[in-house]
């Protein structure tokens, strides 16, 4: 059982600072060179995949007998179509296929409402202010965006269930509030799953912005890592609250193939998806429709992906408790820093002393670990308290982690009593 | 020889309509269905590229030793770049390697203009009136892109030396004229190729805009169908004229390799090129540079590419014969059409008498040819003189193509006589 180091004597923060000083001198010796900084696919993970790569094409001719060597079908073939919707739930009559990153699906939507307008809104441009909801600790990928466009980014805070939806509430009844970030299923970074009830507000709310939008990016709609978590209809939802054009819906294979060589999708309320699909029209003539069809041959059907989406989980556990139990080994019970345990997604959040995150990020970084930056899960890389970090377990052998969680403990005590001798 | 039509009495007219009429009413009986209206490969070239798709992938690294497989890279691959360094003769310096459309990386940088600003420039949506010079006939998707973004287009006449410079100079002296479009080697559809004093004029002509713009789409560059037609250096004429952020170079394999399902690039100055990586960088992580490494592997040097892009003229030369023979057969001397004879590129343009393209293609379509719609080729799909006609002669096999001609020429005949009489 480790002591509350918070309750120590100052002679005893003194005694203890001079042990960890000296702990971390031996790791600096060491001369690690680890990166935990990015949700990146181990090698393993991508062995298991290469299949794709590695196996016959096949007949380059899609279902419907288009040549996918050629050009045409903008919204992606029938058979993506179809995969993506069973897989997620959808109808496919609702998805575009796109090229390999759902990100700069998100980045090109959000770039429509803010030059042309959509559903007959006037474009965010010309809306003077423009608000977004940045449920935090997020993505900072997601914030960049919004950053981008000189939006003002107001932070939610997250609960166990979601962004708090009390807040959120208070916050759509003002117009220029025009969106919310969402990454409903194993958040970046703390893992959360929103609940049904949290769905469903989202959807029925009353927002004074017509044109308000939820970007619902379901980056890890199917990673789980102990079982199925269940999701909400967003699409659903919002039909129900009267709001049927409210979501905007993303995924991507990214993290079940290949990161930046899968396959995207983008699914829209019925209402819209004529409109920008038109819009898309003007920006390509199509997208890789072969590696459409080289995913889509390799994942099959929901079945097929979920037991390949298992083999990963086999990958990422190890990695998970391997975090999560020197965490617990190194941190319980110190008042030091509280943690989420993740049930599927990339992440491990961690919450380390006010004042204490960026500190940790530089000692992890002097002795070779590298983190995601400290504050990077906030709006434009401002942790308004220095607290929150995020673990990225997939990329090292578990042999690595093990030698990186046990670094990043100790600079966690080391911050943190660092901290309290100088307060 | 063919007689001149337009010297025809009415009698000789009416007598002529007569056995057009006949004519085409034997076409309508064939029910051909066949498509002249894009520039798509045919499948005999596709099958000639297969080899990307169906030789073994070989290693996932690429040659710094980066897994193609994962995230990252985001300015694409170093051979990705040195191929096309070599093969473009650019500085792979100033080279973006994109997915799989370029004309996606033009939409995106003309955005950036709009939105952004570039250099230290405001951005376009603050300038008020933005006018754009477009060359006619030119690509209808470029235009497309320029009047999405409500820029007021600029018709410029084209010359066989590309557009009319004086022209050009004249205009740019107006600070709201931002940019041009060029296609400076074979050009969509008339199979123009810019003199050298047209390069060097475009680089070294004084704008009023300061962030004039040249969206210089090489998509033909190395697709000659009887030898090589040299193209003098853009980015040099630029640099000679004072003006090295002037010019942006955009290229595709679309018609090397697979349509939709290349590598594009994006070559620019030295001196925008990190603020556009930059802002590149917040709408996506990578692009897909397993593709990179296919197609790249595949075509590997400018040695090799020009082979392959003989065996690709192999294929197209007797499709342009066909439509050239017939031209000069049905046509020559009737004082009812002007052409061009391309020397490489995708297309051939016609120019009917005026008032007649319309009814040209409207008579194909309805004895089951498809052209490309009449005025494509200008702003706002409106030829003023509705003459101009682009024939895309790649796709259909070559027997195909003798009839799709013999009825092109017909319809040309048949809309002019009907033009002759009524007037």
């Amino acid at each position: 059982m480790n002591v509350n180091i918070r309750g120590l004597s100052r002679c005893e923060l003194e005694t203890l600072k001079t042990q960890l000083d000296a702990a971390y001198a031996d790791f600096r010796a060491r001369k690690l060179k680890l990166d935990m900084s990015r949700g990146k696919p181990a090698p393993d993970q991508l062995d298991a995949c290469s299949g794709i790569l590695t196996s016959p094409f096949g007949s380059f001719r899609a279902e419907d007998g288009t040549d996918a060597r050629n050009y045409g079908v903008l919204e992606g073939l029938p058979e993506a179509k179809r995969y993506f919707g069973e897989l997620l739930g959808l109808d496919p009559a609702r998805i575009i296929v796109g090229g390999s990153a759902s990100l700069n699906l998100m980045y090109d939507m959000m770039m429509r409402l803010y030059v042309f307008g959509v559903g007959g809104n006037p474009p965010w441009r010309k809306c003077g202010k423009v608000k977004f909801l940045c449920p935090s600790p997020g993505y900072d990928r997601h914030f960049a965006i919004t950053e981008e466009l000189g939006f003002e980014m107001i932070v939610v805070p997250m609960t166990p269930t979601g962004p708090d939806m009390d807040e959120v509430e208070r916050l759509v009844a003002d117009p220029e509030v025009k969106g919310i970030w969402c990454v409903p299923l194993y958040s970046n970074p703390q893992g959360v799953c929103y609940s049904d009830e949290t769905v469903k507000r989202l959807g029925r709310m009353k927002c004074a912005a017509p044109d308000f939008k939820i970007f619902w990016d379901n980056a890890y709609g199917v990673h789980h890592l102990y079982g199925e978590t269940p999701l909400c209809d967003i699409f659903e939802a919002c039909e129900a609250g009267g709001n049927p054009e409210r979501a905007y819906y993303f995924f991507s294979t990214s993290k079940i193939t290949f990161p930046g060589g899968g396959v995207s999708i983008f699914a829209t309320g019925y209402g819209e998806h004529a409109e920008i699909v038109r819009r898309l029209g003007i920006q390509t003539i199509s997208y890789d429709k072969l590696n459409q069809l080289r995913t889509v041959r390799f994942l099959k059907d929901k079945a097929t992906t979920m037991k390949h989406m298992e083999k990963m989980a086999e990958f990422l556990r190890p990695k998970f408790d391997t975090v999560l139990s020197a965490l617990e080994r190194e941190l319980a019970g110190t008042g030091l820093a509280e943690w989420t345990n993740p049930r599927g997604g990339y992440f491990v959040a961690v919450d380390v002393l006010p004042g204490c995150a960026k500190r940790v990020v530089e000692l992890a970084a002097d002795a070779g670990v590298k983190l995601t930056g400290a504050g990077a899960t906030y709006p434009l890389h401002r942790d308004p308290a220095d607290s929150n970090l995020r673990i990225a377990p997939s990329y090292p052998s578990v042999a690595e982690l093990a030698q990186a969680m046990e670094l990043f403990c100790l600079a966690v005590k080391l911050a943190a009593v660092e901290k309290l001798l100088n307060a």
